[in-house]
């Protein structure tokens, strides 16, 4: 892959900013301060990491105003570092460019809508009915089910399934192994055995969503599983049916939300975290990693429900008492009461 | 999709229960009471939810002889309007015909039987001597080891893996992504590396079992691993090499059960929840979502750990203390021996 | 699948050990003793399974020198029986031989290098530049990205992804639908939405790993991420982007390492336990499983933070004063105080 360079005046005539020191610098790649070589871009985001600024090999950084003095190297000055890094990175990390058309080997169903400027890698199934957008790339191995749409500029990794019936917007990034629209988890009890609840929802995912791997939406039963626009979700997550995540939200990997719970905009949710079914989840709620959440929250704020760890000695020691912990209390207010009366005695 | 109308006339002389009101009144689709439309049928499994009843566009009702007076919409009535309805949908939503027959593009190899009922779609790979029943349904890049058999009217989504050697029953849903019979994990160490002990028993899976997205049932070591008839899991469970899970258990996503554990019938295990190795899990045990059984179960019951969660700032405060709860414990203690002795000596 | 038989004196000669008792009698298989059947062979690890010996239908069995008298069946005396075992199982129970060769549907890159000595199966992606070594099996639907590298006697499973410009190891086993490569998780917020952070760093596999199915390993965000020699990985595991596991680490299904973490070498991390970002855990720790790991650890030990479970009663009984621990600890303090403060009256 050989790196086009750039002066940094074409990049602050490009993404703004100002440069300080010899803007006739080139560079070719964004890098960390600590791994950064001749010709690369490396950036301060946090003045606490001033100090690493002495050692880099970087030929130039991005910095925040008030860190403008921070170095003597060439240096682009802007309001938010770190946004401005992925705007550059993206910029010099173009994607591959999509090679339109539709390779030999796939399947494509009756009355399926691909667009001309689709890119469709070998290997993939696509549905009776189906649309695909322009500029969306379906690589390897995928399957896009029976009339459902996918949007623009949308790419899909290999081996992504997405089953009849759904929409995906534009502009989407979905990571290989995932699976979007599989039956949600509903079954009625009769007779001693499960009687299974067709699911006959939609999964509809917004624009500028990301999914990552190995990560799995449900359609819904009756009404649809919607995820909004911007969202984003790291790897090995759980959707189940009906669930509505809203806007901009971001889910770290390895959470599970329940049936039917509304999560709102600009949530973030930690690692392994996990929402119960048909609760409501308010707007820019903060959920900490491994934290169980039972009920609604009407209110923005951030909630934490991890157990502590300790060395497994200590640990044992002192979880023992939490399956006597009503007992204790009981024991406290017994002594509240004696002591009050020795008192009163006195 | 064009739907077929029925009469509830019609409906009732298939399924059971009678008609009050219109009985010529036609549907042909399920909905729930706040988003159906006319034409279409909801119901009510709950009289808590008796108001949605008054302000439902649906063309008719399932509700229980308890709620038979709560609307007057036709209706239908019955012993579990819930399983009615599951019915219902299910004759109303038909999946779609069999297409019995090989895709050109499937590679299946030597001695391997597959019914001439079966359909296997494009990019299929169907490894030496395996067995594919009648009525099943084997989609898009599916892969099927060597030696593995699957029954009849049984469907796999796009994607499935099955390793060689096992075994899947009848009537049997297995959604995209699902990986069944890999390798269980089994090492030993020596001279300070591990050692990988061959996981050569198999993978079985009883009649009409469900599978979700993502899911991984791995493959014995020595014996086999076991899920019994009717069990139902959800996404992204994690079933570890030689557990048994026992008939008609469900088991809700992200949860894992860690190997040789065995799991009784109708049991009902929450949403990320775990049970830790080589212990037995009593019939009809319900555990608690985000709950890690560490310990056989006995008895039938509900279990549950789950962290209380709280806002972040309360949970902080509280939590520290779980590190002293046994210096807490001693303290109590004192307190109650101190007290004892000033009380004797008054 | 027919199996070869081998006198205990073969198995000796090849492996270590001496018989006791006749050396003539030959096995084919190995088992449990429980289920072990005449012409295989059980083995004994632990001295407290020594019962199961009386019962045993093995016609051998593999012992410590300290169990040679728990039984008169012909028995090979070894070091260590479980290490022991392994190897003969791996001898007894060898992969199907590779098939050296492309399918004839495989899609293969320009300037793709496959050895001759490579098996690619049907339905395989192959990007350009990619690397594929003597010995390396690539099974049915498997996508390697392009300029990415997979070394000796490797073997993929069906449907495993490797994005582009990463490195597998050889001697590695990776399970179905494992994912490695993929984007790890980053955005900056800017203008109330979140900018993609390019990923542009690899992931990086040693030798001799082996990856359960389904498992999730990101590459770097700008370095790399990297899983060291000797690693067992889990089915179900999050990897994330710029974690580092030292060599010889297992880790157990269903478990999440967040991003920028270094794990050391000879670690044990139980199922479902979690360790956030940015931390470092020292060689050989030992984590519990459903742990959550909140910060480094510096020294070796075994650390526990499950919550202990209960009956559902109970455990909402003694739950509740969890979030109350904090006025709890307050109450004792101030009894403690009055009782001082009598006690000083006296």
């Amino acid at each position: 892959m050989s790196l086009v360079s750039y002066h940094l005046s074409e990049i602050v005539s490009r993404f703004g900013g100002h440069v300080e020191g010899d803007d006739s610098v080139a560079v070719n790649q964004v890098a960390t301060l600590d791994h950064a070589t001749s010709g690369q871009i490396a950036f301060l985001t946090n003045s606490k990491y001033r100090k690493q600024l002495e050692s880099t090999h970087a030929s130039a950084v991005i910095v925040a105003e008030s860190d403008v003095d921070a170095t003597t190297l060439p240096r682009i000055v802007c309001e938010n570092p770190y946004s401005y890094f992925a705007k550059l990175s993206t910029f010099l990390n173009p994607l591959p460019a999509v090679k339109a058309g539709i390779h030999s080997s796939a399947v494509v169903g009756n009355g399926a809508k691909i667009s001309p400027g689709a890119q469709i890698d070998e290997f993939v199934s696509i549905g009776e009915g189906a649309i695909i957008g322009s500029g969306s790339v379906i690589m390897a191995g995928c399957s896009i089910g029976a009339n459902t749409a996918i949007g623009e500029n949308t790419r899909l990794y290999p081996r992504v399934v997405v089953y009849h019936n759904c929409l995906v917007g534009n502009n989407v990034i979905i990571h290989s192994g995932v699976v979007i629209g599989a039956d949600g988890f509903g079954f009625a009890m009769e007779n001693n055995a499960w009687l299974k609840i067709p699911q006959i929802g939609r999964a509809i995912i917004g624009n500028d969503v990301e999914i990552g791997a190995n990560t799995t939406i449900d359609r819904g039963a009756l009404d649809n599983t919607v995820i909004e626009d911007g969202v984003k979700l790291d790897n090995l997550i759980q959707i189940a049916h009906n669930v509505r995540i809203g806007s901009h939200t971001v889910i770290a990997g390895c959470a599970g939300i329940a049936g039917s719970t509304t999560v709102g905009s600009y949530c973030q949710i930690g690692g392994s975290a996990g929402i119960v079914g048909h609760v409501n989840i308010a707007d820019g709620v903060v959920i900490s990693p491994f934290t169980m959440i039972s009920k609604s929250l009407r209110e923005k704020g951030t909630y934490s429900g991890m157990n502590p760890f300790s060395e497994k000695d200590k640990w044992m020691k002192n979880t023992a008492h939490l399956r006597h912990l009503d007992e204790m209390a009981t024991r406290i207010k017994n002594l509240e009461k004696e002591l009050e009366a020795l008192n009163r005695r006195e």
